[in-house]
């Protein structure tokens, strides 16, 4: 007599949690649309530099003394000599974040591009990878980090974590497991080790900390991937587990789907990029006073008066009244204001010295300035309100949490600012080849020649 | 007319907080108490061993092949080749964790020689520091560590925070800035460095990362105090002030004095050495059945039954009934006391065998063991109660909790669980040497020559 076995059904296999969901779209989703690569171009550009700049920064040569000085393959950007590929990723880390003009993400509530970056260029300059990958790579970090971000709604940054350093290990983690390919198991693997290391306080904001966090990411994201490539064991749920990231960082976290829906934008479509050295809540302001002056033609002289509408949280922010130094006009709105209204180039890192703080013609025009604070405006938007000599008067308001739709004139601007930026350093002839390189890195078989221009 | 300037008051200066109280005792504190000293030397024997036996371990070669391909001036314990001074406290670090049977500090609530003996070792060796600088630097960071875990009062380790990875990133820091005779305010930007890096998640617990964070502590504390040397900025009071360390990740922290009492007995002197490669929760009824052995003459044959009365903690962490590998065996409290009754090594390495965890005498043995628990009972006391064949009974109590006070005794058995871990590796005549050396070291003009026993 035959005996028919009893279907014995396999138990339905759990459905991955948040850990496992990103783990599987690192390591399986398809390219990235054709949008997010052209904004992962961007972002490359824009970091690149102020990466450049900020090599030149006390902090960026404390961390090459420290940490390269025998040489290495892998470049240091805006620096002689190398470095292994772990310590280009922490020293160009830091050096990217040294001058905080680098971008911005409202969902990460930090700086996307800073930890991610490099080290998806230490790592693709070590393994020789084109320059496809490395783009596919900055898109998945930052939709990793930024959808992290968005999920802590604001808990996380609120309790005293610095974003960028934090889930910015995550992001890097992400970029480099895309990077090397990796299986969705030891992409979970990366991402545990990730979690382990991820750190980053507030308290250090305002210190050569605060660039430092972003370097460690990078860092402690490649490493997590590299690691997780030889088979390194972790918690294959550490982000969402009991005692794993969340639930020790994030008060209130709940886990929601991530890339619910596969056809939407990239989170790097929403990339906020600073075109003033200055703190990112004063740049609606003069944003909004160059339009007027660009518009209406008018300028310092044709001064009577001027309001800023601005959100409250400003006036801890960036309403130093009276600045004395450089840095001090980083965060002093109506000294920015008058600069605007002046025509100065408020993108230029020289612009911010010690001497135009206390030039006459701005700090007679300042005093003209009044900033007032409405309970209920948005944080980025900001409203102008300007009183001329002859009595007449104009206004303008200007977005800053809004990306960019005109993307060939985003890319004009920031290849000035690159320009700006870098020709100081290498001169104007690399810094065109290297704007050139990556408008075409899609189609770059390896990425050595344009790191080599930037060292 | 001659004006008298009134006399204007200094300001009465701050008292300073927590971060700088500590910094101040690290930049300025006379030289530790002999005890001290001497139990510095016992745990640096200790960790040698461990770390020796360790670096065999596959994580520990995953680190060398990933970050120290190069070599480097710093010694691999236990390996080939070397490292720059970072890679090795990194890697270093995380071989002396490897194994778990590294020592134990209450006050911490994890790990204190870990994250500190090698950020020490690698930067003494870089620096030509001597035996002394070594063993007080060591007194310096076991008992920032310390101090700081008792200030938690378990609430960061309850939340989920693994304090080996987390405080002992401080613990490296301030050792580190000790041996470098930095001043209280480099210390105190050591120790914000350190607060930004700290991390390690207990859901990792488990796997290869566990280890890790012992390795990424030392290289953060070390990274910390060199960075702060060459005059890295950092937040002076990052570990108590608001979106600090303490802040964000203990629950309910109140600061409090930092050694308030100069003369008080140091942390280090409380450290508890591991005698047995098992889970520490077993080793006091390992310790009580080894005492039972010794003095009434009994052995396996002469078992009728036995009780191990236990907190009832122990339940969930150390009593697999029916243990089948070597890794098993480790958290099996049952089998554990049937090879102490055996007068098995429980100290060797390669006892913890699949063949040992299925033997028939044990399996037999452990069958007549109960595992109790009282709810009253402290975690580190088990009572043993032993019927014979011949019907009569026999008890003991260990505690694991109190540190030892026959400081000779347990400089033999450290001795003895050194050569048993590092006589396979490095061999006899070098294992002997190092115990030599180490219980000299305080007279020794660099650790030079004891590192290189070490590879």
């Amino acid at each position: 007599m035959m005996v028919i076995a009893e279907l014995d059904p396999q138990p339905e296999p759990d459905a991955p949690g948040l850990t496992g969901q990103i783990a599987e779209w690192v390591a399986a989703s398809g390219p990235p649309s054709p949008p997010a690569l052209v904004w992962a171009r961007h972002a490359l550009l824009d970091w690149l530099g102020v990466t450049i700049a900020g090599a030149r920064e006390p902090l960026s040569a404390m961390l090459r003394d420290e940490l390269a000085p025998g040489g290495g393959p892998c470049s240091l950007i805006g620096a002689d000599g190398g470095a292994d590929l772990h310590t280009a990723a922490l020293i160009n880390g830091a050096a990217g974040h040294a001058l905080d003009y680098d971008d911005v993400a409202q969902a990460m509530e930090g700086h996307p591009t800073a930890p991610v970056a490099p080290a998806v260029l230490a790592l693709a300059e070590h393994t020789n990878a084109d320059g496809r990958a490395v783009l596919e790579a900055l898109v998945a970090g930052v939709e990793v980090e930024c959808a992290l971000g968005l999920m802590t709604r604001g808990a996380h940054y609120a309790a005293g974590f610095h974003a960028t350093g934090t889930l910015g290990s995550f992001g890097a983690a992400a970029a480099c497991a895309r990077l090397i390919g990796l299986d969705s198991g030891a992409t979970a693997a990366a991402l545990g080790l990730a979690a382990s290391q991820a750190a980053g306080l507030k308290c250090n904001i305002g210190t050569m900390v605060k660039p430092f966090h972003a370097g460690k990411a990078a860092a402690n994201g490649l490493l997590a991937a590299r690691l997780a490539a030889r088979g390194f064991s972790a918690d294959p749920a550490a982000i969402e587990t009991p005692q794993g990231f969340m639930a020790t960082q994030c008060p209130g976290f709940e886990a929601a789907p991530f890339r619910p829906d596969p056809a939407a934008p990239y989170q790097i479509e929403r990339t906020l990029f600073k075109y003033h050295a200055a703190c990112y809540s004063t740049h609606a302001a003069i944003e909004a006073i160059g339009r007027l002056r660009r518009e209406h033609g008018v300028s310092l002289a044709d001064l009577a008066a001027m309001t800023l509408r601005v959100n409250p949280r400003h006036l801890n922010i960036c309403n130093i009244a009276e600045p004395r130094t450089g840095l001090q006009m980083k965060f002093s709105l109506r000294h920015l204001a008058a600069l605007a209204l002046d025509g100065v180039a408020t993108g230029a890192l020289a612009t911010y010295s010690d001497a135009t703080a206390n030039e006459p013609r701005y700090v007679t025009a300042r005093r003209k300035i009044t900033v007032a604070a409405e309970a209920e405006r948005d944080r980025m938007v900001t409203r102008v309100e300007i009183v001329l000599t002859d009595g007449s008067r104009l206004a303008a308001e200007a977005d800053m949490g809004r990306p960019a739709t005109d993307l060939a004139e985003q890319w004009r601007r920031l290849a000035d600012k690159f320009a700006s930026l870098a020709e100081p350093v290498i001169g104007q002839s690399r810094a065109a080849a290297i704007i050139a390189r990556i408008e075409a890195l899609d189609q770059a078989d390896d990425i050595g020649a344009l790191m080599a221009l930037t060292r």
